[in-house]
């Protein structure tokens, strides 16, 4: 097995340098002053290139020819099988466009944030431009070495394996059916009451801690911070989720650390003997979204656990009205269009996701120009949900996604929701006191079977071998229209 | 010039690998989870092991020989000779010697944290003597390589070209002179009031923020957080400033934040054009201290700046006779014996210096073993100072700079408050306002003074050269002791 040694620890390396990268990005988000940006691009870019230059070194390839031949075991054979898909990925691109990429997208970033404060849609304009010009080369690349379409090979990028012809089979049904579901829920919601503030920062600080250990997270692994976006970074045994907070407001933003909470306990079950190798990563970020969508959505929106968290709100806000465990449910299932993605409730998330998921293709495949985004979105936002953004601030600046450079992303967020609800219900199937055990706001047989299932499976198996494994079936849509069906219109 | 270009690029390229280790390391010490240290410490060493190998990479011998024949002016020159001093101190190590230094170190760091706070010699005893022993070996193998003593190499990572006659040639008048001195100053002095807190932290936060920006640090590119053991890192336009925070205590924490600003500062002043490259540093870690103990000790300590700071006090905090300015003079040059380096005064804090920098080339030389440490502690205090430490906690394991391996840093300490002296009396020589605008807070003829003098100049000379230049004499203990004479003895 020398080959594969060999590369075991070129791969262990390499796992050392996007570690350090993983600490940047989160210190960029959270921590960095402004004026350190252009530095912070120069360290990060200098962090891509080496990565780039360790994998395409010139006997990696021969060393995986190699490594074929020799006697592994089905965790290294895997990990050789991630080991190729990494190199073959990052040999179809030349050194300098991976820089050119990661400083572009670091630049972008940052005018991102002062031109989305600002609803400068212009101001972006030319650093975004260099983005998706980067991007479309780098994707044509990737595409020409892989064998797949440009798009296709931003998907795989995200989750591998993944392709339009899955998504849009995905898609098809919940474009066909979303529509009339949300007209039919929001004429049957009865109206819930909001709960009322201030809510100190302080107190909502302790009691997303509290609710974060409750759930399984380690606060001696890990760390809860602020950010303008909301986050789940930092590298294994690590796990750093940042949320943002407003006195005003205890609603979504709680739902938002439940959300990231899901993130980081996947990343913490990953097996501990495989971190640092490429089959210990997760396995791609449908799969992490349906991670942390199985546990804000299935679990933490579900009655259940509502009616823990009832008590809890109480104990630490005071008493009131809208803190009735019925109330909760009301507020925490309530059917809105609106033009914001993060705001958006189960419902009408997808179609913010389909819209997207147009654009980015479009964008990509060169039939839309970033010049025509903004009307672009109005339109799709009209068709799709039938809001109009009243500015370019909450409408096409609202993601950080595309100044990041992050195309091929958005999708992963509805087949998360839609494997999120296959999952839940082979887990309740298996375990039928996961639901009953939120009453007490235990977690422990939810996350027992998540371990079991998905986590300490890392990326050993293909997306469809895993989902097939843990569920008894192909990934679907049924589960997931199941769950809204008896969540909304029941 | 291909071959100094060439050299150039590679450069610039450790310098964003150094960057990331910069940020690492103050993540570690400010927002790191504890459980992280074992991946951390991996990501530090995969990060010095690159920066090792690329400085020793087979062609960079003769790229420096190849560069030695080109057309270079004086910054370029000046550069190529801090290239070299890199290049030859790198190759003197093999690659696996640096990576176990620093895993180590990162090791023992953390067990010190512990150690420290249970009083607990016996838990730190093991990992400080692998550090101990690996520093042996690297100050052996790096002094056969450059041609100096083993402890010599040590000093001159820290302050290049400095060895072990310098230091007692600067360190004989000291140990001549200050006893005598501590005890005339001791018998003469007028007690002081103590500030009656509490100072509430985020009011310290406030005054230490002004303070700072009134000094010159600037805050678009640069933090102030909190550590145990406060310190300035970061990286060129990203400069972070530590400190701790006691609701009782006032006094020297502030004087503590001023100090590292004297640090960030000279950092902030390095010549733009030249960050990246090795003639952009410091010029060693004698000049920094020089740097942060002109700006605490000559200034900030000096009657008139105490004078502006009584005003300050007394606004931030409400009023009381401790915050007059004849009491502020009495407390900040207060002279006590005590056992802790950090807390000392100028007048003992030499002798502090002295005992490490016995023990620590003992330590290096072999004749003195980590078990023994505590007992040769206790026993240098009582000579030198006359104070024996209740506990190793107070005593030997004090300071972070053994376990994390900074041995041969010690002397730069003293050394600074000697060259601060120097530079100091040729700044108001030279601009003869200095102090009077410190009555009013403004430091811009200190700051604009010392930018030209020693800021602009990075590594462009050697420390003698750049000494002379600056002052125009070579360096020496005469404007230290007439300054601590006049301070403590007029």
């Amino acid at each position: 097995m020398d080959a594969y040694r060999t590369l075991e620890r070129r791969f262990e390396r390499l796992s050392g340098l996007s570690g350090a990268a993983a600490i940047l990005n989160w210190d960029q988000a959270v921590t960095m002053p402004r004026g350190a940006n252009a530095t912070r691009g120069d360290q990060l870019a200098t962090l891509s290139g080496l990565m780039h230059e360790m994998i395409t070194a010139s006997d990696t390839g021969a060393l995986i020819e190699a490594a074929r031949d020799e006697k592994l075991d089905g965790w290294q054979a895997a990990n050789l099988r991630e080991m190729t898909r990494a190199h073959d990925r990052a040999t179809a691109l030349p050194v300098d466009l991976v820089e050119a990429i990661t400083r572009a997208a670091n630049g972008c970033e940052m005018v991102w944030r002062d031109a989305r404060a600002a609803d400068d849609f212009a101001a972006l304009r030319p650093h975004l431009e260099e983005v998706v010009k980067l991007t479309r080369e780098s994707a044509a690349a990737s595409g020409a070495r892989l064998g797949l379409e440009p798009y296709d090979a931003l998907l795989d990028r995200f989750q591998p394996g993944l392709d339009r012809p899955t998504v849009d089979r995905l898609f098809a049904p919940l474009e066909a059916a979303l529509p009339a579901m949300v007209d039919d829920a929001s004429s049957r919601q009865r109206p819930a009451r909001v709960p009322e503030g201030p809510f100190p920062v302080e107190r909502q600080k302790g009691l997303a801690r509290a609710l974060m250990t409750r759930i399984g997270f380690d606060f001696d692994h890990g760390r809860l911070d602020e950010s303008t976006h909301p986050f789940c970074g930092g590298v294994p045994g690590d796990h750093r989720i940042t949320t943002r907070y407003d006195e005003r407001e205890i609603v979504s933003s709680l739902m938002g650390v439940l959300h990231e909470t899901g993130h980081a306990l996947y990343e913490a079950g990953l097996p501990e003997e495989w971190v640092r190798q490429p089959v210990g990563d997760a396995r791609g970020m449908a799969v992490h979204e349906s991670q942390s969508l199985l546990m804000e959505m299935q679990a933490c929106r579900s009655p259940e656990f509502l009616g823990f968290l009832a008590g809890e709100l109480a104990t630490t806000f005071g008493d009131q009205p809208a803190f009735e465990p019925d109330n909760l449910v009301r507020l925490y299932t309530t059917v809105k269009r609106g033009p914001i993605r993060v705001d958006a409730d189960e419902l009408t998330y997808p179609l913010h996701i389909v819209l997207r998921y147009r654009l980015e293709q479009a964008l990509i495949e060169g039939d839309l120009q970033v010049a025509e985004l903004p009307e672009a979105w109005r339109s799709g936002m009209r068709e799709l949900l039938g809001v109009t953004p009243a500015d370019d601030r909450t409408g096409v600046m609202q993601d950080i996604h595309w100044p990041i450079g992050a195309f091929g992303y958005f999708p992963n967020y509805t087949l998360g929701a839609v494997l999120a609800a296959q999952l839940h219900r082979a887990a309740i199937a298996a375990v039928p006191d996961i639901q009953s055990a939120l009453r007490e706001g235990d977690f422990a047989p939810l996350l027992g079977w998540l371990r079991r299932n998905v986590h300490a499976h890392a990326s050993r198996f293909e997306m469809p071998e895993l989902v097939e494994a843990a569920t008894g079936a192909p990934l679907g849509t049924d589960a997931f229209l199941a769950h809204l069906e008896r969540r909304y219109l029941a």
